[in-house]
């Protein structure tokens, strides 16, 4: 295990205490609201922190993509919920994951898919399991609870041998609140589509055993789940500054950051550069809509610290990153020596994540690090 | 070699006529010139294409990590120019490399860096070969051409065993020009730094053989490179939107895509949902401050031809894509069915290639494809 001193940066760093705290809040939350957590995986994409995040749990996970799904199904979770809408042609892929032992649920949202998924359950003989997304908010995808088309959608899926077991929900745009009462409201209103559109099932004759919700905001700020079976999250394992600036979390629980060194000033701006850029960063500017935006990244010492709500990583290249204060004011070079070193706390902690092969997992109380693969590609 | 229509998508690909139209234009522009290349090889970080970047062309090449300078050097290309400012921590790295035979040049822009080089050169007896980065349009980084502390960085380098070989000027600033003057002005810009630098640092006694500039637009735009010794240009081999915004290609010209499926409708939004998300396809929006902002992509048929110049990605989430006409008008979904397959054309080549652990290089004349690996990581 390398000393921290020791890693070339950029590297992507997890602090445990603060993983290991965000995981025991989320299990609070839902222990109290008496619903099991699905966890999804595309945050960690990492089987060590998958099994911290399941622990307690029923033990399914949901995955963004199938790439995942084999990597998490080798390491022995069985039960996973490809929560992207099916394309047709990966029908053929979720068959042979299937027919190896995956017990492999699919979603989509629309009658031509179910059509498409209908025909490939009959050609394939295969019972595929399938929920159907249901939009609470008009924010990505779904069915309208109330829309006729999603009972004939399960009627599809049942006449070409395909199983609809139930109704997901993603509120997505839980994203876009400013304040506690607007994410109270999306956590009822996606709990209400889900429980609506089962309910509508349910008459119809389909037993609708699965009533899924879930994006960390609504997670958190749910007060009443009766009639919910399951809560999908993820990014509340890492947390990051969009969650802060949602009101989420504090800056201080964001458990993700990138490790980088001072590579150059430029003294007639009052701005550092550093060896972080939008290839380590990402380019995800998720809080250029929040009240405060955090351009890049917040930036911290070496040790994890804030260094002032006011330094934040103003630009980014492919591998540079321009350090600035929000307030125009010049940083002081001398506070940043060439060679020092930083750590950033990212907007968002999956874009991020996503940028890196591997990840280090760093004890605040030593200076030893331990490193943890990811999955990677589709 | 898989048919295309076997890729599971996500899937980046290179229209090998294009990649091919677009070097031979660089290699003519630059011939105009009498310059040779330098590519960058952050755009491709593959090593057939780089070779074919390489042809006709001295054989060093440009490189934005250590983990390239690995890749490429393992496959045979010895000269590499590391042109990302010295992190002071990376020095052993760089030694140990240059120990193992790579002829690893540096580059650095503050009194301090060039102190820590100098001192690593003494301790590891490592004749660390340098330019200095000089500034021509105040864009990110670099001494100016007349400011003492560049030939003093000659000195202390000198004094401490390394080798000042010469300069290199990035005209980044060349990507916020809006028209044609603008490129041509910044080009002789960056001429003129590169060139005044070397003069300064000759005038001193130091030999400064290597002149070195670049950016895809400068080079294109260029219309007199006397005194240059180097080009170095990158992203002219893919193309992209944000080239074709500068006018510096035509949108036909881009030889980067990602193959899509259809997944879904929004019917009530006339919008169509696409398995391509941020995670394929970058979170970066380079277009936004360009005459036409063409959201997360342009959208085209499974061939490659642009769809309508209205139709493009209005929005992502981690891998779902939106659709949308930037009218505002509604598309037609049934121009979009379930299951068909488009090519989105990136706003920025490096970083959505930056996603993908590998590329499928792909004629037009049959459907056959070649799989091309990709370096990663630091």
């Amino acid at each position: 295990m390398p000393d921290l001193n020791e890693l070339t940066t950029p590297a992507l760093l997890i602090d445990n205490a603060r993983f290991e705290h965000n995981v025991a809040r989320m299990d609070r939350q839902l222990e109290h609201l008496g619903v099991p957590l699905r966890p999804h995986l595309k945050t960690v994409k990492n089987i060590e922190l998958a099994r911290r995040m399941l622990a307690g749990h029923p033990g399914g996970a949901a995955v963004s993509t199938l790439a995942e799904a084999d990597y998490f199904f080798a390491a022995g979770i069985h039960d996973l919920l490809y929560a992207v809408g099916i394309a047709p042609g990966k029908l053929a892929e979720a068959a042979r994951r299937i027919a190896g032992g995956m017990r492999l649920t699919l979603i989509l949202d629309h009658p031509d898919a179910a059509q498409a998924l209908a025909e490939a359950a009959t050609a394939r003989d295969t019972a595929f399991r399938v929920l159907l997304e249901v939009d609470a908010d008009g924010h990505r995808a779904g069915f309208h609870p109330d829309d006729p088309a999603l009972v004939e959608a399960a009627g599809t899926l049942t006449r070409g041998g395909a199983t609809p077991v139930g109704v997901m929900v993603h509120a997505g745009g839980s994203y876009a609140c400013r304040d506690r009462d607007c994410l109270v409201r999306m956590a009822r209103q996606e709990r209400d589509a889900a429980v609506a559109a089962a309910r509508k099932l349910r008459e119809a004759g389909f037993d609708a055993p699965v009533v899924s919700v879930g994006s960390t905001p609504t997670a958190m700020f749910a007060e009443d789940l009766t009639g919910v079976t399951e809560v999908r999250a993820g990014v509340f394992a890492f947390m990051d500054l969009v969650m802060a600036g949602l009101g989420v979390c504090q800056i201080d629980d964001v458990a993700i950051s990138v490790l980088t060194e001072v590579i150059g000033h430029r003294s007639e701006h009052g701005q550092v550069i550093v060896d972080a850029g939008w290839m380590s960063l990402s380019r995800d500017r998720g809080t250029a809509d929040q009240a405060i935006d955090q351009g890049y990244g917040l930036v911290c010492d070496e040790a994890g610290s804030v260094l002032s709500p006011e330094v934040i990583v103003r630009a980014t290249n492919q591998e540079h990153g321009i350090l600035a204060r929000r307030d125009g004011e010049a940083l002081d070079a001398r506070a940043f020596p060439i060679g020092s070193r930083l750590r950033i706390l990212p907007n968002h902690a999956c874009a991020t994540a996503g940028q890196f092969e591997a990840m280090w997992l760093i004890d605040s109380d030593d200076e030893t690090t331990e490193p943890l693969e990811r999955c990677r590609g589709w």
